[in-house]
């Protein structure tokens, strides 16, 4: 049975305006049948390492064959930055070249990627300020539509591709446990760190602390403290996570996205 | 000719994150072509009785066989906080049973509801914090492309699931009127009462009062009275509203969802 | 090849209840495979001007067939308030007669027009304050099924609909430049003005001052400025806006819609 394409965007253009629209009808008209879905359209202005994030924990939730439009693009219109496309796995995905494809490329050591340059695939005189609607969108269309990613343009050496400056997780002293960092605070206020499930796969008892929570235990969900108090637990996502249950952890603890975080083993740390 | 299924989502998981994205990526992968609606995902974090409202009244204009996917879930990943479906009328239900379906229930008094236990229709190892991405989509979709609700898991009785605590409409005395309460406030400001068009459908009469208002006469639109003066209508949902006519009711009266409302018969309320 | 019609919304709606879910909801009922766009819910309520200038700008990009559907409505339920549907260039319209198709019906001089008065294709007593779902979102689904306009209502005269006010841009003296206004704030804080991009088309070197800021040379893109720093441009929407690289131009110089901007011959101003 033939499937129709889907194209999922991810962008900091936020709803206020019509950006997001507009691009969905750049896309509609290249390739009506295409199944738009909208990841989120809320990554913090210009925050490239947020939108990479975001992008790599929620592609594998995908059909495979999901083209990913992804714009966060402080440098839009600058010689320098570089347009691409690049095919990983099962997905492909359409970006500026500023760092936000970095957890991809980590996560699929072998891409196949190409500059996109021709014209024929763009608009006629692109703005130089909304490539979204000039240049990504129509591409991702045209991908849609069947034209194959060589056609867009030269192949480049996915090593040449910018690489974002990354959060750095480091190992206390005597394998007490790790150091991180908050890399971003959810709806519910929760905070989800850099350190990830498989640093405490072996077991054992753990805790978390940030700003001035006290080492929290780590559970399984909310419902194993009480309403009002804290907890960290593995999210969704795979990171460790803090959160204040029926409560907001981001702005009862005072802590937000590139504050620090330890998480220690439970024998290692004294609780104050 | 062959209709697309269609599946409404309505959460409270706000769109700065990729929660919904994600929930519609794994829609999309068991059931590319359903059509999905967004109700809503700005419930208030865990107000499930916000969430019950809008589904309510909601739902009846959607096409018959809508899947509805409702997820707001401060129990999620407890063990005791069962995920059910339910058919009820035209329509299918997907839910946390937590009172959330209160008002559907109470709607369409004979149902079918079974509890979503059966590990083929949702995902391995499912996390203890997103149910909506690992159990209450799985379960749409797989509804959507034909799996019959009996095959999800055991029947239960629609008399056993949750129910919320219902908001009170209490007569005044005298046949006075009614006391209510507020149960939404809109983006407009506009004030949702618990009070039902059906209480007045007698004719005659009647003045709202909430907070620091004057009785206000229920009127049928805003173009009634001069600009920036408050009123009282039947809203859209079929519930007395109160609004200012090109203003914020609730943020000029000082009003919001809990407070007391009155309406009484003209004849009977003194006006200040 | 079958092509599914397209609709698209624009509404001051927002996303917090369920108007926008439930207008959906009525499409789907009445033609199942329309793809409907959300062009922005974000219109400032009741701005009437605001929705005009993003519906006229944004148009352009869909496709051929396009069904646009527009409510923001300050005068719903009032009998002196039409509702109509054009037909202009490739595209339809559906909107109130308040003012909000000015710009469409400049942009295509020769258009067929209708009132919305026929019982069939709206709602049974349709409510006095959402006319989005009863009268508007089911004319668009009927167009979209092939209803012919002059089915929906007798034609009108485009000339006897409502216009609104417009901006004024008025030239300054001795073809110094122009005066103008701030139209819009962007979810970046960019200042939207209603100088167009025409204005310079004869080139030369212009500066554009709004509040505080001094007076700014026209530049192609951000990255020709430093971080902070402030510059004018022409934007994707081909008007000249302001913004400040990696910062908000709104906030930062106090400026907003309504508020007056000027654009000069860089040799006729002088820099403070």
């Amino acid at each position: 049975m033939h499937q129709p394409p889907v194209i999922a965007l991810l962008t900091d253009f936020g709803l206020e305006d019509t950006f997001v629209g507009v691009m969905k009808g750049v896309i509609a008209t290249i390739c009506r049948e295409a199944r738009v879905i909208d990841l989120t359209h809320a990554i913090g202005p210009r925050n490239v390492r947020q939108a990479a994030f975001h992008l790599d924990r929620s592609s594998g939730y995908f059909p495979d064959g999901t083209i990913f439009v992804s714009v966060v693009d402080p440098g839009v219109g600058m010689a320098t930055r570089r347009a691409i496309g690049v095919q990983a796995g099962p997905y492909r995905f359409i970006a500026p070249d500023n760092g936000l494809l970095t957890l991809i490329f980590e996560r699929w050591p072998s891409v196949r990627c190409h500059e996109l340059t021709n014209a024929n695939y763009q608009f006629a005189n692109p703005s130089a300020t909304f490539h979204g609607r000039d240049i990504f969108s129509p591409a991702a269309a045209h991908l849609a539509v069947g034209v194959p990613l060589e056609a867009f343009g030269p192949a480049i050496d996915a090593a040449e591709c910018m690489r974002m400056e990354r959060w750095q997780n480091r190992p206390l002293g005597d394998e007490k446990g790790w150091a991180g960092e908050i890399i971003a605070t959810d709806h519910f206020g929760n905070l989800i760190t850099s350190l990830e499930a498989g640093m405490i796969a072996d077991g054992g008892d753990w805790t978390v602390k940030a700003g001035n929570s006290a080492p929290l235990r780590i559970v399984r969900t909310y419902g194993e403290v009480k309403p009002g108090h804290p907890l960290a637990y593995i999210g969704s996502s795979g990171m460790v996570e803090i959160a204040i249950r029926n409560g907001n952890a981001s702005a009862e603890l005072g802590v937000g996205e590139g504050d620090a975080v330890e998480m220690c083993r439970a024998g290692s740390a004294r609780p104050l």
